[in-house]
């Protein structure tokens, strides 16, 4: 993957081995939970609470400031950065121009999410734009990835072309793309789709993740498999969307990385059933 | 009702028939499930998650950028407007200005809350200027109506002369009054009153109604029927105001049409019998 | 105390006799219920939902615009001030400005909130700036305490001297200190440190309680106390941080007067005894 081969392909990307992933993923678990990464969120101002609380439940430690003059300093002092476009205004665009740099600057990995990018020009322009300071992960749904693609016939290939370093779509299942590697993951509950911030929650996840990995297609399935074996775990507790957002934090703050390396094939698996079914 | 009538007067207002309101209000419930509305929300940093996830139970999909320069595609693609003066500051400002004349270029219904509009000039000042913009519904407590009213002993006539078409007007009694109709409702529990942005919730789920209702009357009682109907269950379980919260968003998703038509007339007899108390 | 001391020293400061303390904290409580204050709060965008609502369990009324234009009179038709420091960015500033200087001329109590200031030199200058307006209470955690003590040996001392009234330092141990008097409390759950704005509701506590008191060490003393018995109230009933954050909200609407005058001696004899243990 360079962001001078636009024609990054997805028959390139082979899937990878499972078991291997699985203890990998598991490693990176505790490797999160040992080094408490700082994690700062530029996002938007619905999810601030949700983030906030999810990241301190899988063990990262969260800051949120978004003011031009402060966030040089709290991205120079963090691990990883993540940019969600969600309620971008002025202040905000001035400081993801900022933050980014200084990530970069650092050799912070940084993640992108860009959300409802479908919905406002100006938007899908700036996270076009961000895409060429190679994020470490662009996490988005599929409307998000066809967006931001162009009308490519494979959007991911394009958006890898273009400086994403991994692609995770989510979705009912999620796929998570990097140049040469591939998997695609089925956890979850319906009640995901049913309170707000899960998907920015799935970003701000695998930035965490992606702070204390070398690689971010690792980061980002283990976030991913993260929030969909809490989604079930909380979607099993849960009465409706309102108790299942305090049921997904207590499930976050439980998993132990032996539930990884033992669910992760399963996942997997489950995917593939799916897939194969035509979902 | 119009806007120079400002002797609307509430005599002229008659009690509608409550079992063709029950019947419509369980319709158009099914109408919003089956459609689900996208309602774009300028509101308060303090209820925007609250008023997403309610959105999302009821079965709406919540937006809520306020950068005026994205917010004019968000509402041009939107069914519904929710504009909410709580934390309004000058971005606020001009991107109501922008929404408000979106939503009424496109003939969608956009709802105004006043919220603590006695408490700052400069944000009764803008409260009377949007009416002129002619609200689909006003939604606020007696405090504000009748700070709205400027003073006139009929603050809610006042509200329909100067350009609302609805005012609702909720409290331990919600009251919703049109030009030509009237509708007092007694549901819900003392906890709302102990959570923060449940006001707020009324006014989105408000436009949630509205977005798929020909009548924003109807839509307002549906709204204010469904929100005390899910605050009563939501009560009933909870065990304090912490856990209410939650508890209200499963109701809310769990309401079922038929919910509506069966508990709407006992809502409207309950209103009926307080008043007879002289409550 | 005063500002022209900034040798206000540690060994100056006396221990409190408990008894009448916790019959006057629970006195506190009490008149708190009774006269529902409005407290007014300037606070970082990932905390304003849960400290409003923790405003309202307890009993207080909570505004929260951060606009120059409104704030003003906000503050001026309220009974204490929050300043918390995070998220901060050039509206707030202004209006941090305008609130205090109100405050202040309305001689109603301020708290400061300093979060972060660590982690960028903007806002501890900013910091420094307002507590030389005197501040009723300063919240911190250590950290947070020591960096704006600007590395004086006892910096609780040097942050009286330069404005605070009270220092209120938060931990698995709280200390409250004001020039003649000192006293530690220990009380509270593991879990608080799992969810986000603990300590933000900690200062909008504090701030409630000053709103009543004339005594601001009496007011942090009653806050903290009334925080950390919630805490293991919340904690004992939570799953996790998920449902830890609604336990702790219907924990502080349940405590009763009486609870504070039972309990605070031995949150004291606690604090007593993990430090003798060297904690």
């Amino acid at each position: 993957m360079s962001a001078s081969r636009p024609d990054v392909d997805r028959q390139a990307r082979s899937a990878v081995p499972v078991d291997a992933l699985a203890a990998s993923a598991a490693d990176l678990l505790g490797r999160l939970r040992a080094r408490a990464p700082r994690v700062h969120c530029i996002t938007n101002t619905v999810v601030t609470a949700f983030t906030a609380n999810a990241l301190l439940a899988i063990g990262a430690v969260p800051s949120m400031t978004t003011d031009p003059a402060e966030i040089g300093a709290f991205v120079g002092s963090a691990d990883g950065l993540l940019v969600n476009l969600g309620t971008c205004d002025d202040e905000r665009r001035r400081a993801i121009r900022i933050a980014v740099a200084a990530a970069n600057a650092a050799a912070r990995p940084w993640v992108l999410d860009p959300v409802m990018v479908e919905r406002a020009p100006p938007r899908l322009a700036l996270a076009r734009d961000l895409l060429a300071e190679r994020p470490a992960i662009v996490r988005a749904n599929a409307t998000e990835v066809a967006t931001l693609g162009g009308g490519h016939p494979d959007p991911t290939a394009a958006l890898l072309g273009l400086g994403a370093r991994v692609v995770a779509c989510t979705g009912a299942r999620d796929r998570v793309d990097a140049a040469s590697r591939t998997v695609e993951l089925a956890a979850g509950h319906p009640l995901m789709a049913r309170v707000t911030g899960v998907g920015c929650v799935a970003s701000a996840l695998a930035t965490a993740f992606a702070a204390v990995a070398d690689d971010p297609f690792l980061a980002a399935v283990t976030a991913l498999t993260c929030l969909g074996l809490a989604g079930e775990s909380g979607g099993a507790r849960a009465g409706g969307p309102g108790s299942f957002e305090p049921a997904l934090l207590d499930a976050l703050h439980a998993l132990d990385p032996s539930d990884l390396e033992r669910e992760l094939p399963r996942v997997v698996d489950a995917a593939r059933a799916t897939s194969r079914g035509g979902r």
